[in-house]
């Protein structure tokens, strides 16, 4: 089985699951070994039992994999067991803290336990210093194993820039309205019935997430403990007919001025953190900023960096906070499932997973 | 010829051109009695020269008027010659003037002096009053006609539901951000090959239009005079694969603080001026207030009414400012044409325009 | 209750049974006393049990009727009751017959019994006197009442110039590919991951309707028993990213020689059966022909009649069979609701019904 | 400059000649030495000059290159020049003929000289010995270089699996419906207006060469002298709301009888002339056959062999002739760019150009 990591997909048949093993295939330090699925697919070849509805065909790797239940139990060889889930939020309220209690590191693209304060919510770009909260997790649950979650699509849209700025100048308020892609609700998800020629101004419990969340991506941990960034924050999200790409329309309220230019220049200059470097996935240009008044577009800019950069573009003065811009992430790619397996990876480079 | 009022259309056979075409057909008091086109359709039937893109054949009062060149010298009977201009700007700003001082009034969709002080820019709903700016304008020009001129399409789909909280609780910023049909740019308009599957964060111009028209809009005639609404404004324009009908996201910091349920109180509860019980295109209800989560949306809403309704919906707090929104009108019909036939028909009403 | 036939809807909460409810307001000869839906809605105000989908407002007539389970006990008042059905195929099987038995004139948009014998497949302008079938079919089932059908929407699209050629030519045969519309699947039918930026080459059990039902409809009735017309069929249905609206690209084997130019003047002079002009949703005009090289198109053409018509055009030599054309007809209008409405005015001028 | 054989590309800035540009990046044989484009462009670095619209930046090595004007002096170093021709047609006519009596090996895109006799129209897979047409066509015309052209990008859909089932049983009559992605049009092509929730049943001239080309694809060289193949052939061309990939349903009538069984087998089988194996650009599975029954579809199949690849479905027993099944083709990709890079490294295999 060569030197790779074996992990196991949870919620492996679904749309996010889907992404999963695909983006694993040949991943340099990762291997599926495990796909779980619902009970109408356990037993089954994962082949069989999936209804595969992404580009390019099942990874042969994982076409023959046996579904497994989705239980704490999956036959992981070696010692530190990653699993990826892409349960639905039921499900994984149920079943991820049994997998951590197991031993497991969970890293997850659920909601359930995203805003648990002793989880931590994370992006590697943004706050890879969040995973200091894995041990005050162990400790409170009694937990071997861990959950680390990724936040919602929409949230990942907009965090980055926000991020340098809130380092650059402090950040006091963000107000969105995000223009969002039909893949972010799954299969079967939207009816064209609703979308075709059609703005849908509503996607359950968006608004709140895109409020909330990142509130808690851009506080800060100490000692263990974690301390929400006080932004103020006002989301409107609406589903678009455009098959993949979130883009969002915001405004923001600064701590001290800023010219475009400088703004700008933040966004241009802005490096990662230096652990991004040793990630195999890092993309070579998280942040690409774009100064045609045009951009950025779903269509042109959500494969960038294989789907892993943030696009911003049409910085401007704002007549009533301080400045706008746009950004767009792909949303099944940097917002789903490459986002947790470059947390997993993080994981490693931090040694909270052992190679 | 019955006892209708003989009307001029200019630019005839572009798509707003059309749209009059279409709606005077059958109109209770207008009737076209002369289209003028370009060059290339000039001397030609109307019904040879145009290419036309929209739903239903050309009207057969009109499809054989002959084309006739844009001066003002149209041969329309009577005393009180109305055009309506669907002219492109660059020749708004030529030949408007010169029909004015012809003594026409010049209804117009254009942009080209929307903006200029002593002209109009007018919505029966909301300002019908500004009519007095008419004799300051023929003053200052020494004009026996006058320009009227209708809002952008964008202006528009926000515009009722701001007035009404202007009044009733002051207004003192707007920030948008509008997910446009493309039916707004005409034909042929925007490329498939730009919009399909995919949103476009630029119309030329449309972020300044949407930020300045406001303010003359909710501003205040006295003396003849017009001031300026004192609000601070902010837009983003977006284009969707939408085909008809703009719906905008809107937050507001109001004068006074108002709790949603006010807020929504005032919408359903308001009346239009008395003076629109006169037109005979206005709706019967232009304030249309949904309370599904999932509501305005363009493909439902936008053909209330027969296109002239506002549709208003989400009203909540802004985590930011004060309150958000979600509104929508249909940009060809309230938006364009329909909107300056009720401008015209309240020019008649205010007895600006003899029967 | 003035003097309007009462009539039911079964099925009346699905996209087709709103489309009933939607087009029965208002009508000259019907009005809606009952409506049915499944058990989840047995009980509640139709408004309440109904997440309405079409453009406009339920009527308020409907609205507060009482949904009834779908059973053959309506409490419809008057000698001739008339149900219109919009039940799926499983329960129209059952309860169709129950209904007919029962005494009820049964007109359904269902597939279940399209293709029974002695069940007419009806369209006025097409087939108006196979009703012969319907004293066959009380005899051979010993029902008072009887079953007449729609056909599916798909074949609906090309009949009528197919049974225009039959007429003044003889037809052999006829190879089809259509491309129809995504509300053809009703609500919430297609997702929108497989339609948007996309075609997908398979309608369940569309191809197979398409090739037999018009055998039916272009059949003859003698002495009460029908005889399929001797036509082979091919067809390729394909789902489009259409709203509204199945478009038909067709050649046919005729069975004499006939050149464009008489094949054109075929349709353009066929007046269709006298009994039409005594249906109040009849139009005007049934088939139209348009003679741009760029028409029938979806948007423009589905909605032309009140989306009662057939648009046709693009008649010219196939290379490989006689003639090549394009035909269209709305699915959810013609090709579903408005049709079974035009079968039950044909019922009520032939007699079958009683007013 | 390495070993790489300089090339040159003629209306470098229009659509297909971007992606020639995009394509040619990193080519194991080929490197762009020369672009050339319109009086407008001429002077201006590559990437001033071209409105860039397809995915992904433009290539470093492009970016700088000056355009030059199209005319056949590209100071292209080396004995075998190259160039890939993406002129308009008009354009294609007036220059390609200089260009080869210069010297230059045009491997054209442009249908201007496709049906022309002694033209190889040409696809490696499909007709790899047509080049023998070269010396008659240089002798007939006293040229020192020579044009061979790709096909209309809907003839490509369709080929393959025609000349599969043409060597097997023989082929008699193709009737075909295409469902065309907008790309094909261009940029800006198709008019949004004209085909949001729309089909268009009309493509300038394309029923046409849809109609002959397949004739001269699948015709025989002798003695340096083509025979169209005697293939009756009928084709409708649409547009539908698909960004890339070109779908047909195509009925046959073949020589002999074939089973479903042996059809699909036939395809399933097939191998590629072995001159394909030396082509670097050649797709490892260029014929792709899917057994499901709602494929191929535009989505998922375009893309498939990095859109080199032919994928061809649903073959059934046709009512009328014999077979009937579905093909798709990436339209910009094999259709077009990729198709004649292909082109230009059978004629190095071949000898035809030196390397």
């Amino acid at each position: 089985m060569n030197n790779k990591i074996p992990v196991g997909v949870l919620g492996a048949t679904g749309t996010v699951g889907q992404r999963f093993v695909q983006l694993l295939e040949n991943h340099p330090w990762f291997e599926v070994a495990t796909v779980t699925g619902s009970e109408r697919t356990v037993g089954r070849p994962y082949a069989d039992g999936v209804n595969w509805k992404i580009n390019g065909d099942i990874p042969d790797g994982a076409a023959n994999l046996i579904v497994q239940p989705t239980e704490p139990n999956l036959g992981i060889s070696g010692t530190s067991p990653i699993v990826f889930s892409a349960l639905p939020t039921a499900e994984a309220r149920e079943w991820e803290p049994q997998f951590a209690a197991a031993g497991y590191a969970v890293v997850t693209n659920a909601s359930a336990f995203r805003m648990t304060p002793d989880v931590p919510l994370l992006i590697p770009e943004v706050n890879p210093t969040h995973t200091e909260l894995i041990p005050t997790q162990q400790a409170n649950n009694n937990w071997s194993g861990f959950i680390v979650a990724s936040p919602n699509c929409s949230t990942t849209s907009v965090i980055l820039p926000l991020k340098v700025w809130q380092e650059a100048f402090g950040l006091e308020a963000a107000l969105m309205t995000t223009m969002q892609a039909i893949s972010g609700a799954g299969f079967p998800g939207v009816s064209s019935m609703d979308i075709l020629d059609n703005v849908v101004p509503y996607i359950g419990g968006e608004d709140g997430k895109l409020e909330n969340e990142p509130k808690k991506l851009l506080g800060t941990v100490t000692d263990g403990a974690l301390a929400l960034a006080d932004i103020r924050a006002s989301a409107q999200a609406n589903r678009v007919p455009v098959f993949d790409g979130h883009l969002a329309s915001v405004s923001v309220k600064l701590g001290q001025k800023a010219s475009v230019a400088e703004a700008i220049a933040a966004l241009e200059t802005w490096q990662p953190p230096a652990v991004c470097a040793e990630l195999p996935s890092a993309p070579e240009r998280p942040l690409i900023y774009r100064h045609e008044p045009d951009r950025p577009q779903p269509r042109l800019d959500r494969d960038s960096e294989d789907g892993l950069a943030w696009t911003v573009g049409k910085v401007r003065q704002c007549g009533v906070l301080d400045l706008r811009f746009m950004s767009i992430t792909h949303n099944t790619l940097r917002g789903a499932a490459s986002g947790s397996i470059l947390n997993a990876e993080l994981l490693v480079a931090q040694g909270f997973i052992k190679r």
